[in-house]
């Protein structure tokens, strides 16, 4: 029998539980793990779970020191006091299986360090992509490949809403507090909407498929407050839809520690696999050579999904504990870790095409001004569709080439001085 | 060092060679591998690979009683003498990583006893999907669930084809030409026309999924010879496509080892994930509890796509090799095998709901007569079409709801009976 014990029994605790308690009809490893002791904040707090009272205990670190507990399962969330416990589970020499992408996207290096020197494993498949089976690939399946990059749509709240406000015309704001309502969002959106959670789970799919650590300040982040439904709309008479991707491209054969490294909202093309990703699910994109593209698709956050992970994890340890010998040491596959830190390029160099909306006041000359302003940048624009407004507005839709970002913003900064120009509404990069 | 023997320097081969000598950018683990000799029917035969001559031999028994090498990997393809070089690499204490979905599903139980009992793995992830992940993440990070339903298109060169059926608005025949000379079919193709190689692979997923052997001989399998670009138009004006689907059921909770296991084209709504896998992608849907829903998608053959899968296999046993310690035994979630056989439901006893195509006299009372017969054998009917053809001819189009295959036979047989038919030109099952 192995022991687990849990940290935390919120949402994916809970989950976890369940799947532990229940091994019917799973794998049949599954019946040789017992919970031992469950971390919570408050023992007394009304649970519908069906469990051993015993098993709760607010002292989380007598759980990490249990000498019994060879495998700590981290769901706490937060920075703190989960880095914490998670280094202590490691100096006692326990096996870690977290799902903190918050965490993990921060303290890598130093977690992953520590785990080196005990020879413990720390695995992390709930962390990115919720049940979708994505950093054991990663890791075992795909690296036989040179990866050219990582593509995904990782965080579920914001495909949620850009979905709502595609399919309905709705605004940001009203398809937030609804999203609020339905669980989906939490009160403080920010982490979500901001592009911050998808930027922690960015670094860590970078980082195992380009296999070097990620400053995780290194992440160029931009969320989808200012995405409107006008945009939307635009979008796909362009023929593309807005998602919030992450976005992380090697330099293949160039310089192959220099990565992109970025999320923000995206004008995807209808016919691109990620265009057909709605609701509150996640995809991730992999494409290496010789292998070409493949993507992983599924539910990207939830109680059962991430426990399906954190559970496979779990299970993959005892697999281990039960089948190596004595004077064993790390799977190097599954322990991988890396010496060096990756290149980030930073966003002004960038290319990337462009989609912008400006609206202007409809002059004569106005258009072939503008123009100038993107020709004087190096900025060769796909098209330009002007849609008359009242009161003698305008609306210009502009798509550009491939660009370096700088120039772009460049020739925005020169277009924002035109008298022609009341306002530059929106900038959004584009999927090539 | 780790000493590796190929058996076979076919397309896929030649793939893996060329990923083993040339391991800059990829995982560091592959420099420690080396390809001590290659299996071939002619030394003598020009190859546009750069390699060692001293490496081939015609000599395929000396590669698999080599003692220096310790992963044998068979790309011969083909039951013979494939199974028997594995089963004597096995016999000699070797690793083997194959990608022979045929031998897999017909000598399973054989081989993987036969691994056991001499401790070596057998690893296949190059035999299903092509270069997509499906086999590890079946085996080690989807055992967390209890699996409903494994679901996939699994075969490129049907999907292919239908494909085109559906773009053109071609027929079979003259698609099936085409692909036979871009080289996605074979030149008999019927072990993907008619669903066989599919059967070998549903039956190899549904083995891992659902914890059993399965006799090959118990999948249900039938072709895309019969499809007609007629079906696939109305298909579609249904809100379906057509897709030749191997899918792969549990009787979650009431009969766990009983399964559904059946090859044959499918009508799939097209909002499901799979209505839009094109061309000669494969994608495999696996949903189970509590996971939900989970998509692997991706190039499902060819040389890169399927080398990337057969060297992460050998780099995963590698992986083990280096890493674990005295008197180790096998993983048991890698090198899971069963001890019972899958039941398989008969085809007659599948609930589902059934696509049928009729030619009927254009008389008074023939849609009552019609609706007659499926009344009496208890079929219930979603739509009933009918299309005027010409000189007193009609097309009927009826979807059934969901009723066991056997009663819509027989409702089938009592309507051919009717004087008012003329034919029934396709009968095709509905995803529900």
């Amino acid at each position: 029998m192995y022991y687990v014990g849990l940290l935390g029994l919120g949402t994916v605790g809970r989950g976890t539980f369940e799947i532990l308690s229940d091994p019917a009809g799973r794998n049949p490893l599954l019946s040789e793990m017992i919970v031992k002791k469950i971390g919570v904040r408050s023992i007394e707090k009304h649970r519908a779970l069906q469990l051993n009272q015993q098993v709760l205990t607010q002292d989380l670190d007598s759980i990490v020191s249990d000498p019994e507990i060879s495998i700590v399962v981290e769901l706490l969330g937060g920075l703190e006091p989960a880095r914490s416990l998670i280094l202590k589970a490691i100096k006692a020499g326990k096996h870690v299986v977290t799902a903190n992408k918050a965490v993990i996207a921060r303290y890598r290096e130093e977690i992953y360090a520590a785990a080196q020197e005990k020879g413990v494993y720390v695995l992390i498949e709930g962390a990115v992509g919720g049940g979708i089976p994505i950093i054991k690939p990663l890791k075992q399946s795909l690296g036989s490949n040179r990866i050219q990059s990582i593509i995904g749509i990782v965080n579920g709240t914001t495909n949620y809403i850009l979905t709502q406000m595609s399919e309905n015309g709705a605004d940001f704001a009203d398809v937030l507090t609804k999203a609020q309502q339905l669980g989906y969002a939490e009160a403080n959106p920010s982490s979500d909407v901001d592009g911050l959670d998808a930027a922690d789970k960015i670094s860590i799919l970078a980082s195992l498929g380009f296999g070097g650590h990620i400053k995780r300040e290194d992440v160029y982040s931009e969320g989808i407050r200012n995405i409107t439904a006008t945009d939307i709309n635009y979008a796909r008479r362009l023929g593309y839809v807005i998602k919030l991707l992450a976005i992380a491209r090697g330099n293949a054969g160039e310089d192959s520690d220099r990565l992109e490294l970025r999320v923000h909202p995206t004008l995807v093309p209808q016919s691109h696999p990620l265009a057909s990703i709605n609701g509150v699910n996640n995809a991730i994109l992999v494409e290496g050579d010789p292998l070409g593209q493949v993507m992983f698709y599924g539910p990207g956050a939830g109680s059962g999904p991430t426990a399906s992970a954190v559970v496979s994890d779990i299970m993959n340890i005892v697999a281990i504990l039960k089948s190596h010998g004595t004077g064993a040491t790390l799977d190097p596959l599954l322990s991988r870790t890396h010496q060096h830190y990756c290149q980030i390029t930073p966003i002004e160099e960038i290319e990337s095409s462009f989609y912008t909306r400006l609206i202007t006041l409809d002059r004569p000359g106005a258009i072939g001004q503008i123009g100038t302003c993107f020709g004087e940048n190096n900025v060769s624009l796909q098209s330009l569709v002007q849609i008359g407004l009242e009161a003698n507005q305008a609306e210009l839709v502009v798509v550009s080439h491939n660009v370096k970002e700088q120039f772009f913003r460049q020739a925005l900064e020169s277009i924002k001085q035109l008298e022609a120009i009341k306002s530059i509404s929106s900038v959004i990069r584009v999927l090539d």
